[in-house]
């Protein structure tokens, strides 16, 4: 088999793609998070002026996506591929966003997972020799996601303490095949694993044997452990998910010491009542975009493994009983 | 630039990939249509002993999927990765039949597009050096879609002459790096475009515009013209927006002859009352992996263009009163 594949589920690239850009744009409660600062744009209300809140997570996209393409310099025309998703039904803010865009447009659904699957792939079409440049964008609306999976946001139901506060927010990057950035050297595509959890209030327990599964399969593939990496970030564990995946990996032989966080975990804090963290597809793809992209480009980190987590549920399948499959991620990029 | 890139929007594949096997599975008014004897298998009703029709159409997938991977004769654990997509909110099809079959799996939504884009990708991922074995499975129920876009079929509404019969059914290929069987040779990757169209019975009007897009592009990029081919087949465009996409492109200067067909206007006949035709992710799937398939094995064609198209919107953005945006995306095979 090709050397561009490494045991069962890993890739290894041969030319590594360069992530020339990244940008993020947030909604104003992530604005007030810990990782404040980190971020290109923080959006005032959940609205900004648009006229309802899908319109306005479209619109929060479509600025993440151009404002990568500003900050990597280079004309729009010479984007190969753009690659997006959402948590939305039929991807529609992916969808929008690739209307105004106008570029060759590959729809892409992870759940959460999504920002680092659209790495993997786009990586894949850049060392494959299919593009030049890729352009990848993910997004997710606080007030969207929680009408669309759960009860609409005015009905002010009490949370459970298991639950996640999607994020608002979108996050891009540009990969392109040459240039300076930290690059893409791995990515693992995950299988999905479902464990029979059902209740979509405690998505971190539907994601964590997924996400474990990965990095397991990951380390053995490339015969790594969690030393090699500086840091390695699940997508949207939350407090309740990265507990039993550590738990999980240490019974499996893999101790994850302190490298091992959570972007969800990372982007409230105590204060901001979100219970068990962040969550949604935004949620990976800003922080990845703002602070690890830029602890990678300053040199305080060498090599990270973003491992984006997914619940694979529909609203329609959760009120039918159905158990919410998880899926997870990996990619490895290197400084 | 590489040499695997066409134009703008198209790919080359240096060594084609090859579809080793695919599998059909239909329900009974597909099975009763024109096409009829060209599935693998025909459900007796649209449930099938199954308890949901959500869980019907995931079942239906995957049949399709393991029907592909026992005609190739290859054992699962060879397969790299799994592509497969579906109209579902958060395409629960493809992720139930994915946590099936238990393999690395990539979610791609692109709506009735999904088995030409899936084509797209998968064959990258093999010429890219990535895979070796790549299963693809993309599916429709009548039911799930009209519940889910317009309104539940036991409301026995009255239906739009220009609405399109969402087909049940689910269709699947099995792609290799080396072996027999019909080569996939081009890809052209579509952009979104919408012209404003607003009537969800109208599907074929609000595709017809990306299509005509992507043909024309693709041309364009590999230098050919429509005699070139033996055989053009849009996805679902109907009776309706064949007839315009025929016409924008004449009127760009491509004549389109008689090789212009439409996977949605050929799985049904005038007297099975579903108006402009098929629709629906299976359309072209299970049209493409029987009917399609076998002629290119029986050497009646020999150059084929799939051109997938797609209606991009979602029940939500239809009812905040967005257009559709529509894509369409090609694979060229080969005998």
């Amino acid at each position: 088999m090709d050397s561009k594949r490494a045991g069962n589920q890993t890739v290894v690239f041969g030319s590594p793609p360069v992530i020339l850009a990244s940008y993020s744009v947030v909604g104003p409660k992530e604005g007030q998070g810990p990782l404040g600062k980190t971020f290109n744009k923080i959006w005032k209300d959940q609205l900004n002026g648009e006229k309802s809140w899908e319109l306005a997570e479209s619109k929060m996209l479509q600025e993440a996506l151009q404002g990568s393409i500003d900050e990597a310099g280079i004309t729009k025309d010479r984007i190969d591929f753009m690659l997006a998703g959402d948590l939305l039904n039929q991807i529609v803010s992916s969808n929008f966003a690739a209307r105004q865009i106008a570029l060759p447009f590959i729809g892409v659904y992870g759940a959460c997972s999504t920002m680092a699957l659209s790495i993997a792939l786009g990586s894949m079409l850049i060392d494959g020799g299919f593009a030049e440049y890729v352009l990848i964008g993910v997004s997710s609306h606080h007030d969207t996601a929680e009408r669309q999976f759960r009860a609409p946001t005015e009905q002010g139901n009490q949370r459970a303490m298991s639950a996640q506060w999607t994020v608002t927010g979108a996050g891009s990057v540009l990969l392109g095949k040459q240039g300076v950035g930290p690059r893409v050297t791995a990515a693992t595509i995950g299988r999905v694993i479902d464990y029979g959890e059902t209740d979509a209030n405690n998505m971190g327990s539907a994601m964590a044997p997924a996400v474990a599964d990965t990095i397991l399969n990951h380390f053995q593939d490339l015969k790594r452990t969690a030393q090699d990496y500086d840091h390695i970030a699940s997508g949207d564990l939350g407090t309740v998910g990265i507990a039993l995946a550590a738990e999980v990996l240490k019974q499996s032989g893999s101790d994850m010491g302190t490298v091992f966080t959570d972007c969800g975990i990372r982007i409230f804090d105590s204060t901001q009542d979100v219970h068990a963290g962040g969550s949604g597809c935004a949620c990976s793809s800003v922080v990845f975009a703002g602070d690890l992209m830029q602890r990678l480009k300053a040199g305080e980190l060498k090599r990270v493994m973003l491992v984006g987590s997914g619940a694979l549920h529909s609203p329609t399948s959760a009120l039918q009983g159905e158990s919410i499959p998880g899926i997870g991620h990996a990619v490895v990029i290197e400084a």
